[in-house]
C-alpha cells in the first residue's frame, strides 16, 4: 500500500541532567492524530545535550540508568569543552553523543511496537533544566 | 517514485545475556519477501532488555563486545531495580538502554547496505534465555 | 500526502580513529538535491568500524568525545579479535558497535531538525585512515 508521511513535534520539560522522562504517551498521541496504523515512527531530539532510548520506566531503573550515564562521563571530570566555553556541561555533550539523538519505533495496528514494560524516554544531559523539542515523523499506511 | 511500506516481524532465540546473534539473514529474507529494492529497513527490539547494532560477526569480536557490555553495567554491581523487583536483571536494563533498541539500515538493489565484514546483530541482555521479537518496517520502492 | 523515497550515498575521508568529522553539510546537500522538504533522513555507515551521532562540533567537545570513546574500549587493552586477525583494531570494533551505525534526522521545510549547536558527525574507529561510505535515504514529501 502507498505510504503517507506525517510530521509533528513535541516539547518535554526536563530537569537538570541526567533527567529521564517517559514520553510514550506523547508518541502515542502523535500516532493517533496521524491516522497512520502501520509503519514506523522516527524521532530525534533537537539539541546536542539530549538523547532518546527505551527503558522499563520504574524508579529503580531510572536511577540505575542515571548512575550509568554519570559513569560514562562524570560531571566532575575535566573536559576540553570547558576551556573555551566555561558553561560546565562538557559531560552533557559526551553523554548525549554516546547515547545518540534518534530512535525508530515500529507501528502496528495503531500501536507502538513496544514490550509491556518498555517505555520510550527522553533524556536531558544538560546541566540545567531544559524544555527539549523532539521532532517526530510517522511514515506508513492509514487504517481502513 | 512513490514508496511502499511493508511490515513484518522476526523472532530470535537468544541465550542468557549478554548473548549476541547474527540476524542479517533474517533481515535479508524479510527484504526479499517485501519486494522492495531501494529504501530503508528500520527495526526495533520489543522488550526493554534487548538491543540492535552491527559488528563483524566473528567469535573474537563477539566476546570483546560481551566484555565491553559487561563493563558498562556489570551484573554483580548494585542496582536500584533489584530493591523493588528482585529479578536480578538490573544490569540488563542499563546495558540495553545504553546500546538502544533500534536501527536503520539502507537498502539498495535488493541488498542491505552493509560492509562485507558487517553483520546486524540482536543482543539479549536479560539474565535468562529469551526469544526476542524484532519488529521490522521496510519502506521504499519496488524493483521493476 | 504521498511520500517519495530518494536514495543516495556520500564518502567521507577520516583519519586514524577515533576521528570525528562534521557531515551536516553533506547531509544538507543530499537533502537539497532530493527535493524533499518534509520527512526523515535515515543513514548508516557501511563498515563495522564506523558510527554516526550528533555533537556540538567544536574542538573541545570533539576531543572530549574521543577521550570517552577511548575509555569505552582502550586501544591498548587485550581483545580476542586480535588472536585470530592480528590487525590491531579490536577496540575499533567494540567502540563502533557501542555507538551504533545508524541515525534518523527529521526534515522540516527543507532543513534538518537540528539545534543551532548540533551537527551530525561520522566517526572512524579503525586504526587506519578510512574513506567511509555512508548510505542515505530521504523519505518524505516534496515541496510545492
Amino acid at each position: 500500500m502507498d505510504c503517507k508521511v506525517i510530521c509533528t513535534e513535541i516539547a518535554v520539560r526536563l530537569d537538570t541532567g541526567p533527567d529521564i522522562r517517559d514520553i510514550t504517551g506523547d508518541f502515542l498521541s502523535a500516532l493517533t492524530v496521524s491516522g497512520i496504523t502501520d509503519g514506523v515512527l522516527t524521532a530525534n531530539v533537537i539539541g546536542s545535550t539530549g538523547s532518546l532510548t527505551t527503558i522499563e520506566y520504574e524508579p529503580g531503573v531510572v536511577q540505575d540508568l542515571k548512575d550509568a550515564i554519570e559513569r560514562l562521563a562524570p560531571r566532575d571530570a575535566q573536559y576540553r569543552h570547558e576551556l573555551a566555553w566555561h558553561d560546565g556541561n562538557g559531560h552533557s555533550h559526551v553523554q548525549a553523543a554516546l547515547l545518540g539523538p534518534s530512535i525508530a519505533i515500529q507501528i502496528r495496528g495503531g500501536r507502538l511496537c513496544l514490550g509491556t514494560w518498555q517505555q520510550v524516554v527522553a533524556i536531558n544531559h544538560d546541566n540545567k533544566a531544559r524544555t527539549r523539542r523532539i521532532a517526530i515523523t510517522i511514515t506508513g499506511t492509514p487504517g481502513r
